[in-house]
């Protein structure tokens, strides 16, 4: 039977500083600012947006390609550290050895962030609230089942932000990019539910934006695992229906 | 309650061309080679394994970082395309004019790919069949619950290779890779069915492998949908149970 579907739209979105292009991802367009200001804080190319003078969309309107790129400017008298622009390069990885290690990975961001104290606590409906929050927050995904979505839950349950992307790093990006865009950070962000995976980059990411609590729909992988434990996040998977696993700091889960 | 999981491990691979990295990608480690020679075709690299002198784990064994960086010299006689080389360097597109576009991208594939031709047709029984390999195929999956599975099956249903990974791309990269490894390129590869989403860099792959169809367990994005109806693939997605979405070349879907 021939009917119409709706689908999920993915386009490039190329990512430059001061006109260099340092990233692409291919994404579902719509808060590229958020997005664009999330990713930089995580690859630690930005503390926040005192850093940044604008985040705009170059190009010429009404041109195919209007609105896949996005340039920032540094704020006066800011600029950018080389370092962390070249690493965040995916795919160039500049390594003096020969060989890249998940061991190496998470050293340099131990070497970057603090890990977090271990006087924060949170209780296993917490979590599961947090992980609700992502079907209500997913208007896309009811009508397409083809996004992730992210969402920054309070230690008393309020959703800060919650972002829907074709990609699962997208949607993180733009739910922490979100909250960038307030006045001030918000200092209750506990909880980061995401809809896919935890992966190294899902709780590198956290770890970023300060944020001691990972939740997943799915599985974590054994680099993400690593990372939370010494990192002191508490990382909980397969939060589904009234079960879940806690994968690091289980003594801080009431 | 405490018990034991299994977690699908996750670590980086830097894949370099004769000593220079071009790609870094968190995969689940093995079958590299399939993975380094898949990744290769797809970004029209190489052609076939003969433009490749050796594929090889770089470092010394017993360290840390072993097995996470691999090496590929070309063939004598043989040098690879710096152009294909640096538009491969994911997040790092060259391009001329001020931005990106899905409509570029296509482009793109298809001055390099010719499309398939009109008369390749495919019953939605072997569609379900593709999808169903894949369950057969997830030792991991079973065990972790964390990884994604690309399969490549004939016209006769016959299976030719079926690839976990915690990446979705990276189990396509490595079910090609292993049918670049046969001795000759098996000229009925007819279905490539993934467990995740149908994104446009699966698309891709598939046309890059010469492969007329893809089926996904999971949704199309727009891009991916965009791509295959342009290049002529017959594209699934939503394939569970006995219901599936034909979104191009229905008509060649008997």
């Amino acid at each position: 039977m021939e009917t119409s579907d709706l689908l999920a739209v993915e386009e490039p979105l190329e990512i430059r500083i001061a006109g260099e292009p340092i990233a692409v991802t291919m994404r579902t367009p719509g808060s590229d600012h958020w997005l664009t200001a999330g990713f930089l804080l995580s690859e630690g190319i930005i503390g926040d947006l005192g850093d940044v003078s604008r985040i705009y969309h170059c190009g010429r309107p009404g041109t195919d390609e209007f609105g896949n790129t996005v340039d920032v400017t540094p704020a006066p008298g800011h600029s950018f550290n080389p370092d962390s622009i070249t690493s965040s390069k995916r795919g160039t990885l500049t390594t003096s050895s020969c060989g890249v290690c998940g061991r190496q990975n998470i050293d340099d961001l131990l070497d970057r962030l603090e890990a977090f104290s271990e006087d924060i606590f949170v209780s296993v409906d917490l979590i599961h609230q947090a992980i609700g929050t992502l079907n209500r927050g997913q208007p896309t995904f009811n009508a397409t089942g083809g996004v992730h979505a992210a969402a920054i839950v309070t230690l008393s349950g309020e959703t800060l932000s919650c972002c829907e992307d074709i990609g699962r790093h997208n949607a993180v990006d733009k739910a922490v990019g979100s909250l960038l865009y307030r006045d001030s950070w918000p200092k209750d962000a506990t909880i980061l539910s995401v809809s896919g995976r935890a992966s190294f980059e899902i709780v590198q990411k956290a770890a970023a934006a300060r944020i001691p609590v990972v939740a997943s729909v799915s599985a974590a992988s054994s680099l993400a695992t690593d990372l939370a434990d010494q990192m002191g996040i508490i990382l909980a998977g397969f939060v589904r229906g009234d079960k879940l696993n806690i994968y690091t700091h289980s003594k801080r889960v009431t």
